[in-house]
């Protein structure tokens, strides 16, 4: 079967009542991942190779992986494209403050450094 | 020289501006050391051999090494005792709301566990 015609699986996206608080601080414990989220926060939805990132194509799966398994972005296939959003809502139904506070703090810091 | 009579190097601990909330995030990201820290919040200092966790020496000294170098734990040598507190002010003036807003995220995941 040629590729193009192969069926991709279903990403798995867990329920906000099965987001691990854990997982969460450790997706948002790498500087890729946070710039990932960081740009998601300007954008409601982006294309897969539009993000402001110097990773490999695999590296950069890894960690988009490690964001929606953790319940911080959803993903969705349209076509040869994969689109990604970031699960605020979500987030904030589960983890009420959660985010915007680490968000705030990971800005404060670049803000310093200027 | 006697092991007893062995000076032990000084403990390092980062400066407040010296967080890196990367690190703080990662050091939060593992249950054992998110137990230490829950049990500080609750006593002001305490010695390193009553906390409520089931590891090996050896991983407990790990843990408190990744929270002490994040800047989340403060610990001091008194005698053959080592003594542990956690730097809640010091993360506050370097992050606003954050520790906070993170135990009381993992303490909403816990009550809802019951």
């Amino acid at each position: 079967m040629p590729r193009s015609q192969r069926r991709r699986p279903a990403l798995a996206h867990p329920e906000p009542e099965e987001f691990d608080l854990l997982d969460v601080l450790h997706a948002l414990s790498d500087p890729t991942r946070m710039t990932i989220v960081q740009t998601l926060r300007a954008a409601p939805e982006r294309a897969c190779g539009t993000f402001p990132v110097d990773v490999a194509p695999s590296t950069l799966t890894h960690h988009f992986r490690v964001l929606r398994e953790a319940g911080v972005i959803r993903q969705r296939e349209d076509g040869n494209r994969r689109w990604t959003a970031l699960r605020s809502e979500d987030l904030e139904t589960r983890f009420p403050g959660l985010l915007d506070a680490i968000v705030t703090a990971y800005e404060s810091r670049l803000s310093r450094r200027r």
